[in-house]
């Protein structure tokens, strides 16, 4: 048995799916009856725009859980933040590593940051980018939808800045990739990202987290005239 | 042969010799006929009180030498940011393994840093530091000189925010430790950090950095005060 299992159950990456309420007690029983540790990387939880709220794992069982958050994506990466939230038996060996790994902290980034939570002024940031976010969302589906009709599939999209948009009948291998490139748009296919090779070669990731709203349209025009140039579509 | 050397030239720790010229061309001269790199460390190399200037390992072979500085030193360790001077060869490949470590960097922080290099303040405030910590430097060397005699030795001196002192007929163990902390005053055995054991037990890394002046005397007070309870001195 593995001395811990590392899961990202808000919203997994690539393909955003969100781990079920039963799979989340399978996996914590799991746990229990091993003695493994979960580690739940809880890296973008605050942005949903769809279905039911879920509890964090850690919420379910504080002692088995080592949940980690990160203020990269709720306020930005170059801040270099982010925490863990340990069972109590946990605390002090890792202390203890943390101080072989690095023996300071950044505390005046973390002074500012402190200061900026207390203050509201995260909570009015996650409230007003949630709304940002969603309407980068919607419009980059309805983007989808207008250009493509039913020949694609949007998925995972129910949290997080980025959603799957499976392509039916394309792929998108390096040769596309880089056509779609000298045609003015940048893609990332999600076969780049899966373990088990050549099931996933027809999706795309498409992020909309730092996309200005005028440039979701064009760059899904962009997308279909590429295609058409290349006789797929 | 090792792929690389790791040295600290300007100032070893904890004994604080300084690597002379000569050893510094055998040095490159091994790094050259081997073909490895020199990492050289030059963690405080802005604060030199004595001897000659030296020059950077960097300085005299630029292609096989990895220099790394940090303004931990300089500045203050909770700012995070170091950097390296690499070889020409190695700058795309070590970019790929920072990549891998970490996609992104702290850039509000080395922004801020940039603009407080460009505009002296570095410059300014490095000099002004060297004055406190010369102070402070003799300071204790004369605290240590008149409290102890001729029964003290200081070496390790000329450079850095710290020396050794070797109390002929002393040693520095744990229960002595604890008598001093007992007494109000905290030690760092040179010991502690030795690969060899048993040959420095008689030698303590003082610090001065961060101590005002006042504590100095005091300090040096407290440890003459608690060797004579132990009835050692």
């Amino acid at each position: 048995m593995p001395p811990s299992v590392f899961v990202t159950p808000s919203h997994q990456f690539p393909f955003g799916s969100i781990l079920s309420i039963g799979r989340r007690m399978e996996l914590l029983e799991y746990a229990r009856n091993t003695g493994c540790y979960i580690i739940e990387d809880d890296y973008d939880s605050e942005f949903r725009y769809a279905g039911m709220p879920v509890h964090a794992l850690r919420e379910l069982d504080a002692e088995r859980v080592i949940y980690i958050g990160t203020f990269s994506k709720n306020l930005f990466p170059a801040l270099r933040i982010g925490y863990m939230v340990l069972p109590q038996d946990l605390v002090a060996p890792i202390e203890g590593i943390k101080r072989l790994m690095d023996m300071h902290t950044p505390t005046l980034d973390q002074a500012i940051l402190a200061r900026f939570i207390a203050d509201q002024h995260l909570q009015r940031h996650v409230t007003r980018m949630k709304r940002v976010y969603s309407r980068r969302r919607k419009l980059l589906i309805r983007s989808l939808s207008e250009t493509f009709g039913n020949r694609i599939l949007v998925s995972g999209d129910a949290a997080g800045l980025h959603l799957i948009a499976e392509f039916s009948g394309h792929i998108f291998d390096e040769e596309r990739v880089q056509a779609l490139a000298e045609g003015g748009v940048r893609v990332y296919p999600a076969e780049k990202y899966a373990i088990v090779k050549g099931r996933f070669e027809d999706r795309l990731i498409m992020g909309f987290g730092d996309v200005a709203e005028p440039q979701i349209p064009e760059g899904v025009r962009r997308i279909a005239e590429v295609l058409r140039e290349l006789g797929e579509q």
